[in-house]
């Protein structure tokens, strides 16, 4: 089946990056958008476009039916997620499924499993992907609890189920701790997520988040696209990513590849996922959650891969079996992302919103700029901060290191606060040049100290 | 020998383009400036920036005194001149020489011998060069050249010695308007070139420009990137450029390249060079002139080799060795180059000078903008029309050409006319997306009506 039309259900950067995709493919795109959006460039940049609803996500970007109303009306073929939003729901792939309209991403089932992130980590052991060590499963008992903590060791995480992406987390550091947490994490869980299961994890340190990229068809085929090291995070947002990870070394890159094929295989998935791991400086590695979607740092993944990501999703839901196998994936050179966001970093990194006055992303050769801002454009504070993903290719580490330095020297952004000054601050640091830093880099040195 | 600062005597896209290699290779930069550039881009982005005369061009981009006085004053180590202005001006590369400032491209006698048309030919026939068949030097009397245009037969082509990128061309029918355009076209050289010597060449028919970027290092190592075609020219103004050229065949690409190295090494060349070829439906190909200079659409052939071309021009003129070896160069993929000017094609494609009122320029994956523009930026009436160069690389020709055609259709560019509703015609061409066009193809055909 070739898709005549795809909906878009997403806005930004990544509703911009499907689009170009779509247009490059030959296939019309549909925009939603909410009351705020009006202006945005993903609105401007498809074939058609309906607005879905007032700024709160829930009353627009999260409306169900308002989403599906428009799809159907337009006869779309397909809707793309994106990422965030609707990219997760099980229910609304499920829908999907149900209208007609092919879903983008994934079987609702693999979607649930994944999503649970207990149920997830069962599922793993069972591939023999291996996982933290802590709790099998959710906590059922506070003895259990204790016996098991004793076991592993303090300190101790405690895990929402239906957390992920850093929420739901929170951590004991002896038995009082741990029966006071529980209880409140509990409590949290069931407020934020609907949801109150929670699980324990070792408290691992030195640790890397490193990630796979896996891309599989309907037709059981599955390719890893190597790693991408996304350890330099502040509050566990990740702020860089890069590809290759610049310390994992041939023998373990097979290893976590490989496990990243089984646990794809697991769950019979289909289209593009990230299997996320931290990876100790031992060179063990564990198994924290799989991401059913495409992530925001894909693009280091492309860079260095030549495979269009987003353009493979859409193909392997059109019912395509994957163009290319395993020998034929191959890493050359180097790629980094900056998320450059709208915030001050002198301040906290606190959000800042507003019009942008002067708009002009760098160029030249070996620069990438996935955004969807433009001169006169306003940053609303309904939304993520973000105002662009800037992303370099290089022969090597260094050579694609220089080459960001000196494209966001020349970004210019005028009007609102954003992270750049950070970037090229994080760019100078000893820590980060070495490559080897873990994703306590940020909490532990001060990048306005380039030795720290 | 490291340099520590380079002097950039040029202005607009060429400019940055070198502002950002030298920033990628921690060297600082000098840009000069005409009364009218005071808010270019390229004075924005260089380390320090110096006003050296009045807009036209001969009061500061070809005034060389001022130039040496920069180069001399903020200590430059070398001078990168670009393509146009002084770039091909042996006497400048002479007097660089003398007070001992490395200027980064070939010798003097290397861009004497090539700039002179009619002895770069003979050079040639020398080298083993295939040649079009003409004058074998410049015409003596005219009995001679009325011989010779009998024996090659006509319609044949007159052209100044000191001409060049399509300036001093006539085209005789026949004999007497052979006597009759000599002696038209040696008083038209000797004014506009201060050299009234004409040579004599067969007309050809059916012909692309097929040209090859060669880089030779001061140590006798000589190496190709392959061919960019440039058969796509309005009034032989090239348009579009792509590489690798649709109808070459391997034999007859490693035929032109061995030409190109034997070429190079017949004026003992150093730096970034390109020999143009015109290439016959036969396949055979005959040398037409060489640029010793950086090319406007060198970028293509970065895209698919992966090499940086004016970071190599630098490294040549510190002395070091070509970094690989031809064996090490590969093509992959394709790349297109759109030249977008501020002009109007639909009003004959005259210049639209003017206030760019709205800049953005596409991004995304397999996309590249080289350009000096901004929101809020005026393009000068002083100078060539060019607001960007857009380069887009994909796995196939047919990929690059969808690629480019999304890129133009959100290349955004308000206040001024561009010829980017130009480019999205020819895209869609039946004659463009066959390859199979030769540098008539304008000439020949409407771009508004696809099929013609």
């Amino acid at each position: 089946m070739k898709f005549h039309k795809i909906l878009v259900a997403n806005r930004g950067e990544i509703a911009v990056r499907i689009i170009r995709a779509c247009r490059e493919m030959g296939i019309y795109t549909v925009a939603v958008f909410s009351e705020a959006d009006r202006n945005a460039l993903h609105v401007r940049l498809a074939d058609e476009a309906y607005c879905i609803g007032p700024a709160p996500s829930k009353d627009s970007y999260l409306n169900l039916t308002n989403i599906m109303s428009v799809a159907t009306l337009t006869e779309a073929d397909a809707i793309h997620p994106g990422y965030g939003f609707l990219a997760e729901n099980a229910d609304f792939a499920e829908i999907c499924e149900t209208v007609g309209i092919t879903f983008i991403g994934p079987s609702p089932d693999a979607i649930s499993r994944m999503g649970d992130k207990s149920e997830a980590k069962r599922t793993m052991i069972e591939a023999g992907v291996p996982v933290i060590p802590g709790s099998d499963g959710l906590v059922e008992h506070m003895d259990d609890a204790v016996r098991i903590a004793s076991e592993v060791g303090y300190p101790i995480v405690i895990k929402a189920t239906a957390g992920g992406g850093g929420k739901g987390i929170r951590i004991a550091e002896n038995e009082d701790q741990l029966v006071q947490q529980i209880s409140a994490a509990q409590l949290e869980a069931q407020k934020a997520f609907g949801n109150s299961g929670v699980y324990l994890e070792k408290y691992l340190t030195g640790m890397k988040h490193v990630e796979i990229q896996i891309l599989a068809d309907k037709h059981g085929n599955v390719v890893h696209l190597g790693e991408r090291d996304c350890s330099v995070q502040r509050r566990r947002q990740k702020l860089v990513e890069e590809a290759p990870c610049p310390v994992l070394t041939p023998d373990v890159r097979e290893r976590m590849g490989d496990a990243a094929v089984r646990a794809a295989r697991a769950v019979n998935y289909s289209g593009a996922g990230t299997l996320e791991f931290l990876l100790g400086p031992d060179g063990h590695f564990y198994f924290m959650e799989m991401n059913t979607r495409i992530q925001v740092e894909h693009p280091v993944t492309e860079m260095v891969t030549g495979v269009d990501i987003v353009k493979e999703m859409i193909s392997i839901a059109e019912g395509n079996p994957l163009s290319f196998s395993q020998e034929d994936v191959t890493i050359k050179g180097w790629s980094i992302e900056c998320r450059i966001n709208a915030e001050d970093p002198d301040r906290g990194f606190i959000p800042s919103p507003g019009q942008i006055q002067l708009y002009l992303p760098p160029g030249g050769l070996g620069v990438r700029v996935d955004s969807a801002a433009y001169t006169g454009y306003t940053i609303s504070p309904h939304y993520d901060s973000m105002v662009a993903k800037l992303i370099v290719w290089g022969e090597t580490r260094e050579a694609a290191i220089a080459r960001m330095s000196r494209a966001l020297h020349e970004f210019a952004v005028e009007g609102i606060h954003t992270t750049v000054p950070f970037h090229l601050k994080l760019l100078q640091h000893k820590k980060f040049l070495s490559g080897d830093f873990d994703i306590k880099f940020l909490d532990e040195h001060d990048v306005n100290d380039p030795d720290s």
